[in-house]
């Protein structure tokens, strides 16, 4: 029997607003950060859970205070009864009766203990010796199901319809497994698209995503309609009609601005609109959905929790879901949000960038495909080139795929050297400033 | 040219679960505490603003850090300035560019907004030598408008729409300003109703209620349907059919759990029932609305900004408003919130109780009698006789009415004495456990 020994946090952020990298029309100049933890075991097997909250620079203390608060729930529980139950610990951290009123379930609070959730499916997946996409394409319908906390869920869906939902993906799983390993998982980049790019830039960051396989990019939109509309008809120009473009205003606009705006850029063929609001609008999502028709609405990277994610597919106010594997309580909440998404037949096509959000959450559109949807149909997770190097086993992409990961764990280890270097304020990088 | 020079944070706990008052559904043992702040300036008239958020125990540490936090956009602006445009220094707050993405405008990082946001406030009306609610009554419409930020509010609401409100309530405001000087605002207590106490406690504090002068009380519901039936009926028996009576589920249910209780304790007449399902449920209240009807929805005490409340009017899912003076970002989005609910024609039934809410929101009260509703019709604060003893200004009841608060400021300002001995972990309360 070994018990949790260690509980240690970093605020570790990069400094990345100089190169203007990650700017869009709300987030002007981003320090991508890590409010980033690990927890060790006195087990002599010395295996370490690693798991993070991203953010963008100020406020990364706020998020690293708020990990901190989890500690005692943590220190001192029995591995194995944690790790054998982990829907059991979910519900033990997000309905603490103290904790939950600095919520309830969104926010600071919220992402701290899908740090924490994160940590273990690493620790767990590292001593089971798989890659955490394989450890739950492993589980059994049963328990998967029982991961997942369906309070306010059950009237859109329910725990058996969950089943269902499960039962029915589990005849095709060792050859969606074998697809996975042999192809990898569609994805599209966001490289060439941020705001603070020229012209140039733009068109030669286009032409080298096509070069490199890539069949989606994505442009920010929602600072300046005149220089969308010229920078949306140059990328047009670049990829040609077969390669799809989808645009993010990264929440903008209100309703009224958001409809026109994306019809002037329809022409040029958009393949989805995404955060064209405030991501806890549903009713303004649903109604921008209806407006602009057949043009699709995406959003979810800033969605709180499955409660909203539940709401916008109740209301039709989606046509792409995208999950990020940092923004909620980490994987047994994706994991109810899977399946949300594959009661209403929505695909799901995650956020990633930042720090480490490719690394995570490829291993939950694996799962996904293996286990719950099993299809790749309009399906592609984000890709991002930013600060993979800081990784021990950093995303690998194969002609615009992502290479299904086999490394024991979550992907989510950082150097050891870069929590020094780029620890704030006191590493290298930022004490030297 | 005076400046801001100080920014003082205070961790302040009270033991409160030792009595189980404040004891829900979902809120077993809450220790109430506030995140609390004082701000100070350089002029010589030595006044100081005093803002707080309120949590009910762990977590209060990571509430203050995130308070911390926005010391740097505080610390050395000038006092005149900040002071003469309270709406542009609440956007600059919460459209931070970084900070932002620890929300967006909700959890923790919003909530510590809230209390610097309110500081400004109690140090603005202390220097006019006004209480607040005395304070925004006497502005203008064009200034009231000024202070509110109208982004992802204009498809409900839109800044023309506020003026109108306001100018049509110009009129009577000196006559409402003077009857709430002789009157007082309506209030209901909750205290009888906690779902810790015993039936006989239950029946001696309804009793006391009917005899202070109420006319409507609450009892905390939704963990044992037959003690909820034997509760109510109890209530009903000891208040008679002329007392209203709310019942409070504190978020326990899902939608379809919902509507079975509420229909159980329907015969019992209730006033309203509040918070059926989770705050962000938008569509679920509605749907619980509906299916209830004539029993009414009330919500809000845990309705992270005004985008929600927005749709929660958009979708007719409530009858009741409830604002929280520190939940969203302070004065300015509640100024908001106010607008939309007088739009809607929705009356605002504020939460309170908790540490100072009762304090803080009756000036929200009375200064949406004076200038925004102009009514008092099934209008009522919350009243809980918690922990007002700690306030330098107090509230004050009269014959179960709120009475209106004289003294200059936000009736924010706690006893020096009281930040010493309750301050965690090392106050003389705490540290001698």
């Amino acid at each position: 029997m070994s018990r949790f020994t260690a509980f240690e946090t970093y605020d570790v952020r990069f400094p990345t607003s100089a190169e203007l990298d990650g700017s869009d029309a709300m987030n002007a100049d981003p320090d991508y950060s890590a409010a980033y933890l690990v927890i060790r075991t006195d087990d002599p097997d010395g295996l370490e859970g690693h798991g993070f909250a991203f953010t963008i620079g100020r406020g990364n203390d706020v998020q690293t205070t708020a990990i901190e608060a989890l500690r005692e729930r943590v220190l001192g529980l029995e591995v194995e009864a944690v790790l054998g139950d982990l829907g059991g610990f979910w519900r033990s951290l997000v309905h603490d009766s103290q904790l939950r009123w600095l919520g309830p379930e969104k926010g600071v609070m919220h992402m701290a203990i899908g740090a924490v959730v994160n940590a273990m499916w690493d620790l767990a997946a590292k001593r089971a010796g798989v890659p955490v996409w394989k450890l739950l394409a492993d589980l059994t319908p049963e328990q998967i199901v029982a991961l997942v906390d369906f309070r306010y869920l059950e009237d859109a869906l329910t725990p058996d319809e969950a089943l269902e939902i499960l039962r029915r993906a589990a005849p095709g799983k060792a050859s969606r497994e074998e697809r996975m390993r042999a192809e990898g998982y569609p994805a599209y980049t966001t490289t060439p698209g941020w705001l603070g790019y020229s012209d140039e830039k733009l068109v030669r960051l286009c032409r080298e995503a096509v070069a490199d396989g890539f069949t989606q990019i994505k442009l920010k939109v929602g600072d300046s309609l005149t220089d969308d509309v010229r920078r949306m008809r140059l990328a047009r120009e670049t990829v040609g009609p077969a390669v799809r473009i989808a645009i993010d205003a990264n929440q903008r606009w209100g309703v009224d601005q958001a409809v026109p705006w994306i019809e002037a850029l329809a022409p040029y063929d958009v393949w989805w609109v995404e955060e064209p609001t405030s991501p806890d609008d549903v009713l303004g999502h649903a109604t921008i959905a209806r407006a602009i028709a057949p043009v699709r609405v995406a959003t979810g990277e800033h969605v709180q929790n499955r409660i909203v994610f539940k709401q916008l597919l109740q209301a039709g106010a989606l046509s792409f879901l995208q999950i990020d594997a940092a923004r909620v309580a980490g994987v047994n909440e994706n994991i109810a949000i899977l399946l949300l998404a594959a009661k209403y037949g929505v695909p799901v096509c995650p956020h990633a960038g930042g720090v480490g959000l490719c690394e995570l959450v490829q291993h939950l559109s694996m799962f996904d495909y293996v286990a719950v949807s099993g299809s790749l149909d309009d399906r592609v997770i984000e890709y991002v080139d930013h600060l993979h190097e800081h990784f021990l086993d950093p995303v690998r992409m194969r002609a615009g795929r992502y290479v299904a990961p086999e490394a024991p764990g979550f992907s989510a280890q950082m150097d050891r050297d870069t929590l020094d270097r780029f620890r704030f304020p006191d590493g290298k990088v930022w004490s030297s400033q």
